[in-house]
């Protein structure tokens, strides 16, 4: 894949520099522009034309097979061990920076907000212009996706439905005893069903940090993890988010699952969500506002009764939250579908995720993973709505 | 655990600064001294005496619950909503973080080299001191663990043990079928057992996001990770370096197994290494140098007849690595057993991993981790050394 950069050149012209420079690593910006990560910082710059590496010896040979970039060079090449010995590896490491970048004709640099203090100052020191970029230009590049981007997505989404699969089951068949799930004579907990969701992932090839399985009163805060034995007769919120190993792309998915009886309420409550799911969906297209999607949740949960942020902003119940974000590199990225989300464009994936929360009732969540068309668009999420699993 | 921070509150009184910030998430340093960690950057403050931290709402609840901070303030204590409506959110971030110092009275912060340019200039726009702290003061801190860190990364390696057995059970149970390793009529590839040691690594709280199973002219290079069917006759080289999910400290164990026939050349090299090892477990203590020990693992190899770097500094094949590093939140810390190595304190934990590397006979490596001690060390790990599994 090769972005289209024209619009980061533009914004290093605007701002009267020679080019755009990360020091960092495992960052998504990063990756995006050079197409090559490693596990300790390296630099990259990008000249307005082409991406120009600086790296350890260590990583050169695979730096020159997997990344984007026009030349790798090697700190090494810059007598990087000698002045290490003589000044100590941070001075050197400098020097070999200020010398690598007045190679490539750079005296000013444009970064990026979480570019490195220490690198900063110490290019300024060596008379060098650093300047922080503050219009997240790479990030809007990056939330319109190439069609290699959206098949790595969809990729994703398949070993997530694998993964919720598994915690179906699970959760459809336990036992049921005094209200509680069990299985193998043991209670079904939480942890227990992540745990197998990890794994059914990993057999997929993707991996994550978080996963949410939350029942009852835990699921009625939208970021609780969950904890504990999973109980009947209320709803139980499984949200996957995991990343594909190989590509780096991630998916995101919801459902909400309950065994034994659900009361009229939690019905009620699942059948709006449907419905308003169903109602952005339907709002979803290029040229559409965020808010706009966001509001046609909205509509349907407030016309069923329910506070939204929108009608009573300081509610603690309800729809108590934003109604999706972009997805890529990155699990939460732009666009957002939130009272300021901006005019949505075709190739962005977003989430489609309403949901109804309350310590009452517990949590109910339905998540879907879309990309925008010019007419509507394309769901990537291949998975049943379905409450009570007998 | 409470971290002895007086090193820290006497660097940041060297510096004339008021205090120690940072502006980060995912840092080993800032975990240690404030004892949390967010998906997105927060900021810790350390006064010389106590911790207070800026989070965001989401982030309060767990904040107050789990860090070490005397202080928890959130962002909207100081108007950030009606701030970032009016400024954007990152000017309105920014006066948040003024207005949060200068209720703590801090004029001059104190930064690590990672903290971010975006906000330490937009600190210095408010008229804040920032300067980079470059001596990595919490680094040296970091080395010396507590008893309670040394039982995490104790619990640690005892999930390494497990992932190491499943391993080596799969290589020893396999077929051997023209020189190849087979399991169910599959060849037995590095990816298989890399997943089976990951499975292996979640169903006892631990997680990876590499780990090494390299066999023949792969392991000849120290970093290669592996890849492919397995074959007969040739070591295998298995290092695994897991972050227990709870307590995020790591652990680290190699092995070399081999199925079939060794040829003489990888037996000797094998015991060369055995031996090797068992010279620098035996060097080991408080007040010998990093230096001492690496230079006592050179000795067993040149005795023996194998380049190293320390009589050849050009060498590819032979000893070509350090002897070991330090281990605790990160997977590479302070100390190091290298021919820079300073002296050792009791209570820093430290692979012990000699190894020897040609194309031509693949690559071997032993390693332990161990807790130096006043007079030796302590060895954290209980795995038996044998090359070829019956």
């Amino acid at each position: 894949m090769d972005p289209d950069l024209s619009r980061l050149a533009a914004a290093v012209e605007e701002h009267g520099a020679d080019g755009y420079l990360f020091d960092g690593h495992d960052d998504s910006d990063q990756y995006y522009v050079c197409g090559f990560d490693a596990p300790d910082p390296f630099l990259a710059l990008y000249d307005g034309a082409d991406v120009h590496l600086l790296v350890s010896g260590l990583e050169y040979g695979r730096a020159e097979k997997e990344s984007r970039a026009a030349t790798v060079a090697r700190l090494g090449e810059y007598d990087y061990q000698e002045r290490a010995a003589r000044d100590g590896p941070k001075e050197a490491r400098l020097d070999v920076i200020a010398a690598f970048l007045a190679d490539h004709g750079v005296g000013a640099a444009l970064v990026p907000g979480s570019f490195p203090t220490g690198t900063a100052d110490g290019l300024r020191e060596r008379d060098l212009g650093v300047a922080v970029e503050r219009s997240d230009v790479i990030t809007e590049i990056r939330s319109v996706k190439t069609d290699e981007e959206i098949d790595h997505v969809r990729a994703a989404q398949r070993a997530n439905e694998a993964a919720l699969r598994r915690a179906e089951e699970l959760i459809a068949n336990a036992e049921i005893r005094d209200g509680i799930l069990y299985r193998d004579d043991e209670p079904l907990t939480s942890e227990f069903v992540k745990r197998e969701i990890e794994i059914e992932l990993l057999r997929n090839g993707c991996a994550l940090d978080e996963t949410i399985v939350a029942g009852g009163a835990d699921a009625a805060d939208p970021h609780d993890r969950g904890s504990g034995p999973l109980s009947a007769d209320e709803p139980i919120v499984v949200d996957i988010f995991p990343r594909d190993k190989e590509s780096k792309y991630h998916a995101d998915m919801t459902r909400t699952f309950l065994r034994g009886e659900p009361s009229e309420e939690v019905r009620e409550r699942y059948d709006a969500t449907l419905e308003a799911q169903e109602a952005a969906l339907d709002a979803v297209a290029a040229g559409v506002t965020g808010k706009a999607v966001h509001d046609a949740v909205c509509d349907v949960y407030e016309d069923a009764g329910y506070p939204t942020l929108r009608s009573d902003p300081s509610t603690e119940v309800g729809y108590i939250h934003g109604t999706g974000h972009g997805i890529g590199l990155d699990v939460h990225e732009q666009p957002t579908l939130n009272p300021t989300g901006e005019e949505l464009q075709a190739g962005q994936i977003v989430t489609v995720e309403p949901g109804l929360y309350d310590p009452e009732f517990g949590g109910i969540r339905i998540e879907d993973l879309v990309v925008v068309t010019e007419d509507g668009c394309e769901n990537l999420t291949d998975y049943e709505k379905r409450l009570v699993l007998d």
